[in-house]
């Protein structure tokens, strides 16, 4: 391990892991946090937080306010809650327009309106000029757990793995709009994810487990379902929903797609006799990509279009930074 | 109103204010946010965030990680609840030192025993060198009402104001770290203060309103209780306590410790036959600073050692920068 910490520790992948077991759950790890979920579920409360740093502010499909409110939006969603509550904190960096300031908060206004949620606490922090980077955002969120669900525990060889769209939107978009090219073409999925939770755990389905695959992409979040447990997830390649202007950005700009994140997907894990009515639920870009397998455990394998198989890791260096 | 932000905003002064009137209540201003209280009281539940961009890191009497954790849960305590749990955010300055981080982490998870409350979820990111100063933090925390206060709309003339302790202790220990001048002469109050207000609203007294003085001072949170308000705010400067080192350290650095930080003290209005009774719960240093009156309504005005009479306002300009 290195002595300094550097972009890839930020970047949800591997590293990212080793930093929050090793110096997170070291110094102040217990019961609830040592589950590492999208949220903590405190019994019918659900409590989470995230930390919002994504450059530019602004991208098409989004900006750093929608993306506050519908992160912590989904990772309430994702433990089974509806989200009600959300706090607002700012670290603002000497010499942001008063401007640029109002339209991300009006932007956060509207994607608390469109998610049913109300911010109700919040700070302001101003730090130097180069001390920052425009604008810094955290939100925190509150929901009562409406369907609490079993989690990795109750999952089992055979159920399906489904996404609820496509993959590698948010990350796409926001690193064309860094590069500058082909600036607008592919838009963020950046989008609340609580209504369509709740249609899905309303229907009775086996849900085993929901998470949303942000920093470090659909790869990363399906190794975090698999790590240290005695299944496997077996992905389809050509199952996997991937625009083709997704694709064709990646091929230029040497992302995977699989690795990149999503704001506005889900995947889930379910009983296979459910996995169709879920699809229809999730609607007509949602697909199953893969299944648990008792082969390979603690991994995921992927089958490629050729009749290969390649492990897919977590996400190991910064393929994306501040891409969220 | 300028076009940019500039450091006086983050002060939590009267430039604080403004942009939190005009610009996030003009964005997704709600009945429980307009309160603009340390905490959100919704119904049993509080919920209260801060972030702490405080410079240096590690200062005499605490660091940012004890900041973090005894500001959020101090909010939550001032709302009159039992703080349980919070979360931690990281946004971290590639190049961060391990050792920097685990000494931070430590602290929190200290300050959170000390407290009796779990950090049971949170986020790390990563920004480039120069996007950041180290490292910045943000806490959320939630806790249960145990005792409901009546807030402002209670207080009536004649009732006390009472702070718990001295005045301007960590504004004047991060000033002077800071400055490299007397070092480690001054240590900062930070600490938690929920025990105290536990035994402060079980005692029975007829507390209106508890609020920590902190970015600011007691001179900027007596004015929070003034504004808009049918009463007024009489304080007898020989009456507050200050530390004669902590005197002596404004006057070199040409500040007001009215106006500077305080972390683990309280204020409360109360009535004026509980006051004793309450001094004595706070301990020696606690002292009976000030009076509400039918004169002045909206203002604080502060009766000086020579018999004169000034208007204390908000703080206007930034004081001090980056105190927490």
């Amino acid at each position: 391990m290195e002595d300094i910490i550097t972009l890839d520790y930020g970047s949800g992948g591997m590293k990212t892991s080793r930093l929050i077991e090793r110096y997170i759950l070291g110094s102040f790890g217990n019961t609830v946090l040592n589950q590492l979920g999208d949220g903590a579920v405190l019994g019918e409360l659900a409590f989470s937080t995230d930390s919002f740093v994504v450059d530019p502010l602004f991208f098409p499909g989004g900006d750093i306010g929608k993306l506050a409110v519908c992160g912590t939006v989904n990772d309430l969603a994702m433990c089974g809650a509806e989200p009600q509550y959300l706090s607002c904190a700012m670290i603002i960096e000497e010499g942001l327009p008063f401007e640029t300031l109002e339209r991300v908060l009006r932007s956060m206004g509207s994607a608390a309106e469109a998610a049913g949620v109300q911010i109700v606490t919040g700070d302001t922090k101003v730090v130097e000029k180069g001390r920052g980077d425009g604008l810094y955002l955290n939100t925190a969120g509150i929901g009562t757990v409406r369907h609490p669900l079993p989690g990795l525990k109750a999952v089992v060889p055979g159920d399906a793995v489904l996404v609820s769209g496509t993959v590698g939107d948010h990350g796409t978009a926001v690193m064309l709009a860094r590069s500058g090219m082909m600036e607008g073409e592919i838009l963020s999925d950046c989008c609340p994810l609580n209504r369509l939770t709740e249609r899905i755990l309303s229907s009775g389905a086996a849900v085993r487990i929901l998470r949303d695959p942000t920093r470090g992409g659909v790869a990363t979040t399906l190794n975090e379902f698999t790590e240290r447990q005695p299944f496997g997830i077996e992905l389809t390649e050509e199952c996997v929903p991937i625009r083709p202007g997704v694709r064709a950005a990646c091929e230029m700009l040497g992302l995977d797609p699989l690795y990149c994140a999503n704001e506005g997907k889900l995947l889930a894990v379910c009983a296979p006799e459910d996995a169709e009515g879920l699809l229809e639920i999730m609607g007509p870009e949602a697909a199953q990509i893969g299944t648990v397998t008792e082969n390979a455990p603690g991994r995921v394998v992927m089958r490629t279009g050729l009749g290969g198989r390649r492990i897919l890791q977590k996400l190991a260096g910064a393929q994306l930074p501040r891409i969220c």
